[in-house]
């Protein structure tokens, strides 16, 4: 997505924002399909002891946790229906829910309840205390990297120099970086893309109330490569930390810009006008990484800072007809250069992403923890 | 599949093996279909030094790497053209692989294709030098668990008995592990249902003449996480060791039964036959666990050791319409006691599999390594 201007585009975000929301609202029928299988499953099965209780798990514990996600992911949805304070085009209007509530032949396509799913897991890394195991070893890279490179920041006092440090964090997700960095004093500006980040971020940022106000269980929907029959069932507690209640230093601030990362920031208004871009878990995501290093080298000002951690998972790649240009770190390095990103630090680090610590399976990505400075 | 007898089911077979033998012929034609893709989106990106070389190395390199995969895969299908050594099931027709050839317009399915991938990573793994970072932690565990429970055997005289202790090794894959257990001085006997893995295990363990005899390029398919430029078209050398070359100990023998697991074992025959059974990312790939379970306590006398190794990524969980039986590893342990298997260790190991090392994603398993004695 570009910034939509005209009506025509505007018009069609809607389009592209509703199919969202719907396909969130479906999540309980979703879900509550896969419980079917699954006692359909252990029903069908030869009898024995531990099959029948493990049917019978399914069974008591099941619905009690596809009913408190439901509940998590609605909560967001609703903060969007006929919201006068939205943007017209992420406007939800109240019959349209109401209309696919009574449609039972509905069904979301796959992907779309995956990507529902991975909002859950996305919820607990970014903002409950389980995640800290996943958050930590990443975050605090950044923060000491940027502390190095833009100053100690007192946060009782805020900004030296009256003015915070500007850092601009691209595929910013659920938010909680952009949070940490502003509460560290520093004028952060998360930037997304995807509807189903921003729906929730807005949600966490602007609309928790207390403390682990929700439960939710994000490894409810595999049932592999668990330890303890409870794993697969159990909750977290989100948030870990209401943003609403957090005092900023004097001087810190938090935004958040929708759109295309190119499209936004790769043109002349925004050409020197950051000190630090942090691509977290981001430059694999879009259709060609050169232009976002050229995008990252527009934005920064001469002697500013890019930090990156990430692997380079690229996000088009198994999608046929879309453009998706995927290089190797060590090329990806190479192109930095000729934007005038001097590299300074390139270590690896093994770090998690949205896996499960208690399962048996765990996606580790040996991460490239960068650090460059613009000519 | 059952161990077919009909010849109903012999047809059936013939078919199901011949669809598998297509597959692998149409390598070379998936993977010049990737090659494809990636030159046309690098061909359509903005125009980049970096990405100009990238394109280059896709043109130059690309075709040869298909080229050695294609070659290593053909051969072992040539093995079983017009082979009258052969079951008549098994045996592949001369002008049937003629007619394919001349067919332009067949394409495997992707699942197909995927699998044949699949077999070139499993080649690396069993029968690579490199290869080695993955067996090693898996297999000296589970050969010196053996070691303790059935005593040491010299391998220059053989079983102290005269008679070698028995290892059945269900799942076994190209056969790596049921050749070492054989060299170690065991009468091994390897099973395996997947005809992919039936017609690769009998190529490397009967028809590899030479030491390193092909080149393979297992990490040639995927363009994402790659640190160098190369690492993607890299090649390994298979076989490491040539199994036609090895001197077994005397009373040690190597043997393979094709056929589902509970279908071929959980018989009377079987009932008691075998010192050991050992499982080595093999309890997951089923539709029922629980009467995997069932079948390994069949085939162990009094006293056998069932060793285990691996998570429980259960194969079938995903396939809509199949039967899937999943339980956690509590579960799956308190089932093993209700057949009399009585654990003495279960230990967690982090361990990969056929996961590139020098890749930024890596496939990292938290194993459970389970020792058990037959009551």
């Amino acid at each position: 997505m570009d910034v939509p201007t005209t009506p025509f585009e505007l018009e069609r975000e809607h389009r592209a924002f509703l199919k969202i929301v719907r396909a969130v609202c479906e999540y309980d029928k979703d879900a509550s399909a896969l419980l079917e299988r699954w006692r359909r499953r252990l029903g069908g099965a030869t009898a024995h002891e531990t099959i029948g209780k493990a049917l019978e798990r399914v069974e008591r514990v099941g619905p009690k946790c596809v009913a408190n996600n439901a509940s998590f992911l609605s909560s967001a949805v609703w903060t969007f229906v006929d919201n006068e304070r939205a943007p017209d085009h992420l406007r939800v209007p109240r019959a349209e829910v109401e209309k696919w509530a009574a449609d039972d032949e509905f069904r979301a396509a796959p992907e779309d309840a995956e990507k529902v799913r991975y909002v859950l897991k996305n919820a607990w890394r970014d903002w409950s205390e389980e995640g800290k195991c996943e958050r930590d070893p990443v975050y605090d890279e950044i923060f000491e990297a940027l502390e190095e490179r833009l100053g100690a920041i007192d946060a009782s006092v805020g900004s030296p120099d009256g003015e915070a440090p500007r850092v601009l964090v691209p595929g910013c997700g659920l938010g909680r970086l952009v949070y940490e960095l502003a509460k560290r004093g520093y004028d952060a500006q998360g930037n997304e893309y995807s509807y189903y980040m921003l729906l929730f971020s807005s949600f966490m940022l602007n609309a928790t109330s207390r403390r682990e106000e929700f439960e939710i269980h994000p490894w409810l929907h595999v049932r592999s490569n668990h330890r303890a029959a409870g794993d697969q069932w159990r909750g977290a507690h989100i948030p870990d930390e209401v943003p609403g209640d957090a005092k900023l230093p004097p001087g810190a601030c938090m935004s958040m810009a929708a759109g295309d990362f190119s499209a936004v920031y790769n043109c002349a208004n925004e050409r020197g006008m950051w000190d630090a871009v942090v691509t977290c878990f981001f430059i694999d995501t879009g259709h060609n990484v050169v232009e976002y290093l050229e995008c990252i080298a527009n934005c920064l000002r001469s002697g500013g800072v890019w930090v990156n951690f990430g692997p380079l998972l690229y996000h088009w790649e198994d999608y046929e007809s879309e453009q998706s240009v995927e290089l190797s770190l060590e090329e990806v390095i190479e192109a930095a250069k000729t934007f005038g990103l001097d590299i300074e630090r390139s270590e690896t680090k093994m770090v998690d992403y949205t896996s499960d610590p208690r399962s048996m399976h765990r996606t580790t990505y040996s991460c490239e923890f960068i650090v460059a400075t613009k000519r």
